[in-house]
């Protein structure tokens, strides 16, 4: 008998259940034993509180194209691990205890950053788990791609797209926040594929006045319109100056006064054109998957699977130069991939004209 | 020889080059005479500033689905015809002497309720003027439907359609602002589609009361998560009360404080739960036009020209019924269609159990 | 208790599962008694053949997006019905106990021209029959429209809008077959909606000279390519003077050698172009349904269900210039909705200078 | 002066018109001097005949979006250029001629595979050329990927999907064709994504009885329908046997007579299921490109621009391992790339449970 756990951490994103479908059906497949398969609810509270189901594969048929999980998922934030709080409870022996109940063979944990960290504390406790990178964010260290990032990519293009026809018709400057929490991976992609002539990330700072003169240049050159790509996470160069301080705020508040439009009073302030604020927000993590995000996915779930089938444990499956490989979960837990300023895609974004508001 | 004028004037929409289009073509395939055809750039302010293109049948091939429209657009505000103002020009007389000096026996205008108070003006003055019914809002008098309106009913679904995923991984309330200006057409029929649990709109002013209790309501009934579809325009019961005011305060303030985020704090508030707020603001006016709008688009450029063909003029083309007809510019200036609290899809909806706030 | 069964029969469309929902959203919402639901499997089969299962809310919540049917559908002809065959068994008598077994108060038939004949039959045997207009080909008398032909002509439209940029890069003819069984609908919408220069369907036999003319007319006024849009069910003068017999044994035969490459062959051959064929095929029954679909599928549902919840069965629920109406069952069956040539959508296609072959 | 030329060989796809703006925006933000643009029509004919136009950066503006190419294009088989047949013209002289009196500095030559045999002929006349990777087949060596391969996944992913809620609520067998000529890049990519049972590509002969039991052993597992991918260059181990005559002969007759309908009789014959067949044919190059092509394409357009800008011709850009990089014409002219049938995507996809009839 294989046991094997699944569930899902942090913001959805739309291959989730492409990704468990992967994996249930690789394991299904070829195990060569009786497959028990539980899937825990609103990601790591369903393994710390015992909320499970027991699943069939009938419950993973059709789900390849269905965005968000039907495990439900929730944020837990690592550092609420080891702090009994309200309810008294232990959560990680809670979960230990849980994994141990079920008799589990393997734990698989679709989740992103914080998600792996808590992942690496349960492997040190002795489980085995199998994490996999998902995250519209694409700031998950150790691979070059997650699942979810080409899909948000394309909802935020679609976006640009449709504010292009109007903002082409009115002749206005329009500003566009995309997600991408502290990173820019998501603005980037989805500027370059939308046409944007500015795009301000988090890790390039910018100077206003460099903002200001890439939107008149374009005028000059006969542009009725502009289009500013403003990530979530973005901050100017005073702002970058204050060690983080004023950035992390920023990212913690940013529910409601978005980013983007203080930037749009700045640039309506100083160039007096028609300025427009547009934020896609939540629909970035919405929908059903692209086609290329379901290969990726589907990829993530057979390695993780196969990796199951062999006895190998306590990593993260990911992708490099093309191949499914697999990181140890103590390398990957807690750190960030950041957009490199001097990137292909960005100097390729300059040399086409887009302006990062740093020189 | 045979010389019309084109112009699109007020918000943009998706099927303006689709309109246009129709009228071309049918004025092209069925004039018994040459045809001169010359584009107003930017509304009205082409026709007062004198800023126009000759146009050929090569510039509307292709465009139909095209969205923004090809010639731009602009506000051009009623009340400001009769103010010179700084730049010292008569409004009505320079349009009327710009239409005289091109010899145009007819301009097409394409354009909402304020633009079709403009052009019954210019019918006054004894122009020949055809008013195409324009926006995404379908708030104009006269006709069923207004083209525009299905593109932005798909995008808006398309949202709530998006937001539904992460909505149920997380088991949030989510707020979505849907446009419409004063009226709640967009909203009422994007939130049908979309399978909103509470629909808000400006006709029907809500109380809070209701809307918590049907959030509770659909809680009670295991449902995890609850869509609450939001007019730009809608208003509570104590806004309505104060006769208006409110209201019309806040359409005008509505570029940054939404309603919508005031109205998730409350909810917040109220119930305790997880809110998120979504507002897809002008992504609902771009991009292509669908089917249904090209067709109905097209139908309205048709019967423009037809009556153009036959020498008649001073009305706005409409649907009734299934049927197109003419309207006098004089009926329809000005006037608002609203959503009717007691029309069919409104009692089929209550019916459905989506809460509109008012029981 | 109030015991209600459903089932969906003849060709798929996208909006069965959106009109179930509505059904039973609204039968739970507002009646008095407790309610059971019974689900048919694979339409009348499962009638026949006592195939079904027992449903609750949750099977249908989410399913508003879903194309296709949950229960399943097939094509159970007319005919069939008073034929014991080889299996031995009485159809109608079969359906009748089963029905009566279950002790059902009302029977939910979604279904085509074909399907509702059949439901007549059952009314005639005294149980509670109502049926729903069901049918991306929109050919069911009695109502203005048929649920899945919105999502049809999307599909449609969008695999000539695709056509587009290929045809026009390359310069050739394309002959695009669109579905519809024995009328034009979708493809004259489809056919607006995308531009097309000629659209042939079954209620306009159409002279291939014409058809050839149109092209070259085309092309002498610079046109680089054209798109021809043909019905499944297409015929031209020829055949039509066979009395139908002809086209009979076409729609009977069209599986496999479409139409489309028929007349994609003479074109090549009278004009010397190159000329390309596309047959989009069942992808214009499948997919997710349009909001425009969702919402007249609700509609119907709610209908539907409201006209049982007062107690009255025996008709369709229909769509008459805008109401929702009741159309009793022995005036529907067995009749076809046929596009008329004079209508006002053919009249202004031809003014748009689209040719119907006919001219 | 800084004089380009530009044209667009072979088979259209979606993402020509990007990866052009991206080569002239490129260029014209970054040279030092004037910059001069020719745009030749219709492919290489434009550049034999003398057939081009002088373009601005106007041209260009709001093309990331549009398929199909503003250029038009044409096939010119390699073989026919030393054959001056009844035109009487040397196409290789002729085509030096007029690179000459337009006294170009570089030729950029976006095309395929046949396309690129003829740019290194160019080169060896002493033109400065550059191609760029052009086809939706992706089977252009020495390259990862090419322009237009994304966007034909996506929209052949989206056929799969349509046809899967036609075929799960029929309980049918499908059996679609998808583009890919010699081989099976499209096929296998769009399978992966759109949840195939049987993937047949031109790499991995099948035998007959393995699919038909591929299809029998999923029936037994429950699946009600069931999805069969063929590529249109799919071939049995017999016609593979006939050392490729078969094959080639099939590839060249592709037009009509599908592949697709032969096997889908094979599969009714022999399963006595209900099988059906859908042939998206050119719908795959049609349309806009998405975010992915459109970022691929851009990056082509860029490196391209910036060769040219250094003085170095003579390659063709490519992707590898996610780096841009150039290669040698003389290494690339003529050589395909084919799907790998021990590559990780074929081996994942059979521990999924996939059925390529190999086995």
């Amino acid at each position: 008998m294989l046991r094997i756990g699944l569930l899902t951490s942090g913001g959805d994103c739309q291959a989730l259940n492409a990704t468990m479908r992967g994996i249930v059906k690789t394991v299904l497949n070829n195990a060569k034993e009786k497959v028990e398969i539980y899937g825990f609810e609103d990601g790591y509270q369903g393994l710390i509180y015992g909320r499970y189901r027991k699943m069939e594969w009938a419950d993973f048929s059709g789900v390849l194209t269905k965005g968000g999980t039907i495990l439900g998922t929730s944020r837990t934030p690592f550092k609420m691990l080891d702090t009994p709080e309200a309810d008294g409870v232990e959560k990680v022996p809670a979960m230990v205890a849980n994994y141990r109940k079920l008799k589990l063979d393997c734990l698989f944990m679709l989740g992103g950053n914080g998600s792996t960290k808590t992942a690496n504390r349960l492997r040190q406790e002795g489980l085995n788990v199998i994490a996999l990178p998902k995250t519209i964010d694409n700031d998950t260290w150790g691979t070059d791609m997650t699942f979810g990032f080409p899909s948000a990519i394309d909802v935020a293009t679609r976006c640009i797209d449709d504010i292009h026809t109007t903002a082409s018709s009115h002749g206005r400057v329009f500003v566009i926040e995309i997600m991408g929490h502290k990173v820019g991976w998501i603005p980037l992609y989805a500027g370059v594929a939308g046409g944007a002539d500015v795009i301000l990330i988090p890790e390039i700072p910018y100077d206003m006045d460099n903002v200001v003169a890439a939107i008149e240049r374009r005028e000059e050159k006969g542009g009725r319109f502009a289009i500013v790509v403003v990530a979530e996470g973005a901050i100017s160069r005073e702002e970058a100056a204050m060690k983080k301080k004023a950035y992390k705020a920023k990212v913690a508040a940013r529910v409601k006064p978005s980013v983007a439009y203080d930037i749009a009073e700045e640039i309506a302030a100083r160039t007096g054109r028609e300025v427009r604020v547009a934020v896609p927000g939540h629909t970035q993590r919405g929908g059903a998957p692209d086609a290329q995000d379901r290969i990726f996915a589907t990829q993530c779930g057979v390695e993780a699977a196969r990796a199951c089938l062999e006895g190998q444990f306590g990593f993260m499956v990911a992708q490099r130069a093309g191949k499914m490989v697999r990181v140890p979960l103590e390398d990957v837990a807690g750190k960030l991939k950041y957009v490199d300023p001097d990137s292909d895609l960005v100097r390729e974004a300059k040399l086409l004209g887009i302006s990062f508001g740093d020189e």
